[in-house]
């Protein structure tokens, strides 16, 4: 324990390549715990830093993962209100407390937020030094496999949170991915009525095997079918989580009269948006990003409950040293998440 | 009174048109006021019937106006609330009460809106027939040619209702016409600091005489002066009041986090947004169409206590028979609001 002790990592290290090394560990700091990490689970975000779009933005070898549950392995000083052996996820977010959105009460989106796995060293690796402040208690009856799930879960919760959807609301969920599905399983939960809009037959396969509706705009005009099952009036929320420029271009005309659309996926250039549906019905579009604290609490009662299809999303368990291959099923067509088991695989 | 009165009219006849007529009168209907206008105002949405924009909504020869003031020339049955001399403005919507955005509380923007100048005959005539719902009550010392600013101080009203500006609030108006000087003006009467983006120069030198700090895009860093204006913060709220393409583009980049963007120019083709911004800033755009009752009031009160810079504002008033030199006044650059005054130049 004198500096120079070791775990097993996976790292991204350019050039779309995952490299297995030995990171150096040592005691966490004050206010910090040394998390046992045991599942990592991949995303999207990870697949772009993968792919060299975020090359700016990390440090490379740059441990990344920051979706995870674990236990704690050490209580660094300063730190009173959790043990060795709590099982825990992390809320992986640091704000500084001081820019002014911070002042205003959105920490979860400070102007200099860290994300952790992102901008500083992240889950995929065997013991991982965490502020005490991230971490979310979970209950003895959630496994550290669905467990896994608390961070996209929340992303989900906070995203319909956003949107205010209430019970008995008619909301459309365009793209029918990871995401998507958490989105609409939550949604389902709040008492919504939930369609799907996705092109992909095997996602629109999963999508009804869950129990929701799936629309085709190839197959068919979505205005007019989303017009026909809220009789006239449009869907209350719509949620564009496809990236998609023509999803966006078509998300106005699904909308009732002061209905919202709530902006989840990532869109790196500008997109044409029709304005004049915007005005004409006095529409509502919202950015949401990321989760507070509170969405992270529900999502691992969600998971707890029973509320999350965690066994349709949960397409594939591989141990630390297949990251790579683990990145290379991510990608292929049938896969929604696929998780990283950090207890096996090391190489040390 | 036998059906064959008719009464000063100016109406658009295609071909950018405006022509002098005299156009037939009944006794108003159940439930209906005859009004006695004296002044209408003209305005951009005019000028687009003028040009040939909204043939296809317009029904030839076309009585248009829907800014106005006068009084009650007669009343018609079922009518109780109103007498003969009645000083009065009309909030110029008609809805069914039956679509779901009326049954939603959403009656201003139903989804058959009759947008009386518009959809149906408007308040360039001598007397003019409504439904007495739509009347507003003018106060007795509120001249009325201040009164025909009712309609559009009642837009920038619903607008800084509807971006929910609070006192203290920080504030940047895209585009220093009318409306945007209106929404200026409400918005300081509630309390809030606001800033003028305008390039024309008259325009900038209207609003500096008014009180207002104004931003060139072209002479300086836009975003760069806001955000030192703010401490780093961005704006509260950020109308969109241009219709200019590179407005939208830039407006996203104005507002704090959780900042809102308020669009009320009307964008006829889709416009490039920066969703990435709107992602990572959890910014709220919303759409803003005409008014509610409330607002009517409320402009009324404000034109009474002298909130709005009516003087300002109203840059020429011609009789009935120069409507059309009333339009290329409105056209040209210096104009503001152009009032018709009903009352004299008729040909009859």
């Amino acid at each position: 324990m004198n500096g120079t002790a070791t775990v097993p990592a996976a790292a991204y290290a350019g050039n779309g390549q995952m490299t297995i090394m030995d990171a150096p560990t040592s005691p966490p700091a004050a206010g910090e715990v040394q998390v046992e990490v045991a599942y990592v689970g991949l995303c999207g975000t990870d697949l772009h830093i993968l792919h060299g779009h975020m090359d700016a933005r990390v440090t490379m070898p740059a441990v990344i993962g920051h979706e995870m549950s674990g236990s704690i392995a050490e209580v660094g000083p300063d730190v009173t209100d959790w043990k060795v052996g709590d099982r825990i996820t992390v809320m992986p977010l640091a704000w500084d407390d001081t820019c002014p959105a911070c002042r205003a009460g959105n920490q979860h989106i400070c102007q200099n937020l860290d994300f952790i796995g992102i901008d500083s060293p992240g889950a995929l690796q065997g013991r991982w030094n965490v502020p005490a402040a991230t971490l979310v208690r979970l209950p003895d009856d959630l496994d550290l496999q669905t467990a896994a799930l608390a961070e996209p879960v929340a992303v989900a919760v906070h995203d319909v949170r956003r949107g205010e959807v209430a019970a008995g609301d008619k909301v459309v969920v365009i793209g029918g991915g990871p995401i998507g599905l958490l989105i609409a399983s939550v949604a389902r939960v709040e008492g919504a009525d939930v369609r799907i809009i996705e092109l992909d037959a095997s996602r629109s396969q999963v999508a009804r095997g869950l129990g929701f509706d799936v629309i085709d705009p190839r197959a068919e005009d979505q205005q007019a079918t989303v017009e026909a099952w809220t009789e006239g009036a449009g869907a209350d929320v719509v949620f564009e989580v496809s990236g998609a420029p023509a999803a966006v271009l078509g998300a106005t005309s699904l909308a009732k009269v002061r209905g919202t659309i709530v902006l989840v996926a990532i869109h790196p250039e500008p997109r044409p948006l029709d304005l004049q549906r915007v005005f004409w019905r006095e529409l509502r579009i919202l950015g949401a990003r990321v989760y507070q604290r509170r969405d992270f609490e529900r999502a691992v009662d969600l998971l707890r409950e029973g509320s999350i299809p965690h066994e349709t999303m949960i397409t594939g368990v591989l141990p630390l040293d297949q990251t790579q291959a683990a990145f290379d099923q991510l990608q292929s067509g049938g896969a929604m998440k696929v998780l990283v088991d950090v207890q096996t695989g090391g190489t040390v």
